[in-house]
């Protein structure tokens, strides 16, 4: 990932600090690969039907970052709302999928690693949202 | 597309009336698409170098309403907030590409049909959020 | 969906059959809408153990169909071998998801439903193939 | 990103060598995003107009390159059919879009870096292909 170089590449502005965005954008991204991942993983579980709501969180906490990356990879015409309120919505998605998966990681890996990716995303998250105001 | 038979044969519940997820799933997927197409329409327009902002909340619209309705298209371990923080957020999208896109309308058929679907979007996503409580 | 119209308002050509475009784009659409509920149908039913291929399936197709749809609704700078390779892939995540739900269409009438969504698909895929040659 | 050690963590297995999945997952994972963020620097570019043909290539290089990391990041139920037809489509999305950024590179630094991660995707998707047979 040289998510750094090609936000500072871009001759579009934001305001909003470029070595925070491309932070924020690389932990979406491990985020939803992780999440995906772990969706999977649950599903080979022998414990799946104990993992249903891990999977459904998953596979939301997946698309969520997906699509916040995508909007944060974008620096043409920024409109501060728009960011605002898809980032408090991953906030959201993270934390609940970050939740579920802390709760299965004693027992599953793939949980465990995807609950700290989750945290990293939310956190990473909080600090964007502090930054835009 | 047979969305409201796909909600009513999930043997999850969600609490909230499964004939409005449908018709907000239908309207995102519609405002999704339409987004999508009106983004490469502007591209492929003489006056491309106006409709740069035209593009930029095409895509980040077209991106939000799809990972909304996929979210929505899941009734498993069903969680409120989660939804609502995404609802939100794509409203955000719609209000603000529709009002883009309805900038445009006069000059291309694409924007105007667009503005169309953006607001039906927005309509069904605030009757969403009206009913979610 | 107005994808029809969406796509008549491009003013880009490609020298496909437009009427034809939209059609495999509203059957991409509603396969992949419908996946994504047979996915989370599936992970909803008693039997979600031996539902695991089911549900892998329906996320494949699901992701496939809604990237295609994407590309399919760009007209701009068209190119025929990405467009022929990716709806081949399609083809394929059509026809391995529709054969699996239509196993179990006896028992889940969402897989019933999806089967139909991914053979619909599946055909429409084929048509356009053999218009691009 | 974490991904081997997701990949390691899944109890289901494919027959394709996990290290192997694992570098093609970042590569498409890293190629997906620098497309979108390329689009994104070209529509913000004074000369636009010129690079109408890249934006499509990138947007296209991004869904395509995305749908594939989700389907190569699941090992449940794997189907080498599938598989193989995408990162087919795959190495095709790229080839185009690697060529065509490739031809902007001396201009624009964003154009340069994205070349270089469609390059390093579509070797990685052939790699691929050549493990599976």
């Amino acid at each position: 990932m040289r998510t750094a170089e090609m936000i500072n590449a871009n001759p579009a502005e934001t305001g909003v600090d470029r070595a925070l965005i491309a932070r924020v954008v690389d932990a979406l991204v491990a985020c939803s690969q992780a999440c995906t991942a772990c969706a999977d993983a649950c599903l080979a579980e022998e414990s799946v039907a104990e993992l249903r709501r891990c999977i459904r969180t998953d596979l939301d906490c997946a698309d969520v970052c997906a699509a916040t990356a995508r909007v944060l990879s974008r620096q043409t015409a920024y409109d501060a709302e728009v960011t605002r309120t898809l980032v408090e919505a991953c906030v959201q998605a993270c934390a609940t999928c970050g939740a579920e998966c802390a709760g299965h990681a004693d027992h599953h890996e793939h949980c465990r690693i995807c609950a700290e990716a989750c945290r990293a995303c939310e956190q990473a998250c909080r600090e964007l949202l502090a930054a835009i105001g």
